[in-house]
């Protein structure tokens, strides 16, 4: 969005992530532009990082860059788990500027934080990853440093979703997005036990808990039983088989391919018409995007597809 | 591999998959330093592509570049179908060369070749990519021009298959690497088709054909409806339970995390005992890496690999 684009030429990410009146002004950004049904907040999922010891820096053209990862037992033991009020303050009043402005609308606010893998993965990846070589690694070579980290990443997400709720999120949203890198085994053993005890804390704030994660055809069961009252799903697997496999007890959110958006509008609309069509009707979908909108999306599709969600779902 | 490493400080990748005795020395490297089951034909699968007119080049650290990528019409309209004798003699006589020298040995020799929606990707985009934004555009947004491209593609990788198993190849191997990117019903009108057109005109050799993808969970039913006695699997599955969904009509081939061989020994041990256990003896079950290897690889845990895989499965 230009709206976007103009404050970005002015400011850092971190920046503004870090400034509350900022980040409440592009959470308010999308909500302006389109018919939404509920906000998320302007945040990202490193910040808890830096809390915890690690440099981190977002750098043009080469996106989130850890100038110290994570590779022994030292730096491990050197994290230092603190309360979200102290280190991420910063999302907690952006979170209570928000639903001050979403209150008069009656739009519902949307906090979110990376799952312990995902976060995990930048940790030690000390970036992004193709291949996942470093953390995976880790979770082999030093299955004991493995399980120490995990434990750290898991009270410092769930403790600071939880934080969010309190400050005024009415929905919290824990992404996975790398956890598909994994085998189903690998997920079960080292991850699934702390995304569990993130969602457990968080869940002690009362509200509802979105669970998503990318590349989760393989794992969708596992992912379930770790927690979440919504699954999110990408565009990867058909939204009723999904379902299906997700049973009748949570609800599922998903599952348009982000580059449909660069579509024409007919090709576009049969795309959502087809996500509609699979969840047919059911109570307890949400529509979204199969994962993050992409750069360049053009804003007219955006409004369009909101729009026609609406009205078909409507009729 | 040393071996390999060597050639390499002295030709290009496509030198030496142009040269066919340098390409039969490569793929007998990994047969003389290992008690492999099967020698697999050095070449690579973008090679295709030069015949139909496009400009490849492998740049060192970025991986292979098309220099006119597929975008227009035109461009498809441009592309040449010719016999793989033509364009593609250099990895024939290859594989005749290789034959000779494994039939002494009688270790069986599999030919491969991209299947049409990976070779699309790399031709649209013009090399790797992250989102494929451009390819599924193409599908998206001109979808007679994506049937028109991707029928020429499936003729030209068919064909090459059938050739490859004339000249001596008794496995024939069809790699979708990215057709996990997309979506079932996209995989099921856009890609299907032309991967079921390609694995036909290969059966016509009559040998068996091992049809592979990553990221499959999704679209697992999908996949094998397109044809193959085996399907590859990566490690993002349980063995046991993409089995159960592909069903008896069918091998299997998997599935361990390439990453895994990075581990140290017991516990590389313990991931590979895991995938057998999983295939429980069954017949049909051809134990694997789930993608390629990985650069860096420890060459001795490959060969305790390979002794352990041997030794498991005789007991």
């Amino acid at each position: 969005m230009a709206e976007y684009r103009a404050l970005r030429q002015k400011y850092t990410i971190l920046e503004m992530i870090k400034t509350p009146e900022l980040a409440c002004e592009v959470t308010l950004q999308p909500i302006n532009a389109f018919d939404l049904d509920a906000a998320i907040i302007f945040a990202d999922i490193l910040p808890p990082l830096e809390g915890m010891g690690l440099q981190l820096e977002f750098v043009k053209g080469e996106g989130p860059l850890i100038h110290n990862p994570i590779r022994t037992k030292a730096d491990v033991d050197a994290l230092i788990v603190q309360p979200p009020q102290e280190t991420l303050h910063f999302t907690l009043d952006a979170i209570r500027l928000a639903r001050q402005e979403l209150d008069t609308r009656s739009i519902p606010l949307i906090g979110f934080a990376g799952a312990p893998f995902t976060i995990a993965a930048y940790a030690v990846e000390g970036g992004s990853s193709r291949n996942f070589t470093q953390v995976k690694g880790l979770m082999m070579e030093q299955p004991n440093v493995w399980h120490d980290m995990m434990m750290k990443f898991s009270e410092v997400v769930g403790h600071y979703l939880q934080a969010q709720a309190e400050a005024g999120a009415q929905v919290l949203q824990l992404f996975d997005s790398w956890v598909g890198a994994l085998a189903p085994q690998d997920y079960r053993e080292f991850v699934q036990p702390y995304s569990r005890r993130a969602i457990e804390i968080a869940k002690q704030a009362g509200v509802p808990i979105i669970h998503f994660g990318t590349d989760t055809s393989g794992i969708l069961e596992d992912l379930r039983n770790a927690g979440g009252d919504v699954i999110g799903v990408d565009w990867r697997i058909d939204l009723d088989v999904a379902w299906q496999r997700l049973g009748d007890d949570v609800a599922v959110q998903g599952n348009l391919d982000p580059v449909a958006l660069f579509a024409p509008w007919p090709e576009l609309k049969r795309r959502v018409q087809h996500v509609l069509d699979r969840a047919a009707g059911r109570p307890g979908h949400i529509f979204n995007l199969g994962h993050g909108i992409l750069p360049q999306t053009p804003v007219d599709n955006v409004k369009r597809l909101v729009e026609f969600v609406h009205e078909y779902t409507a009729s």
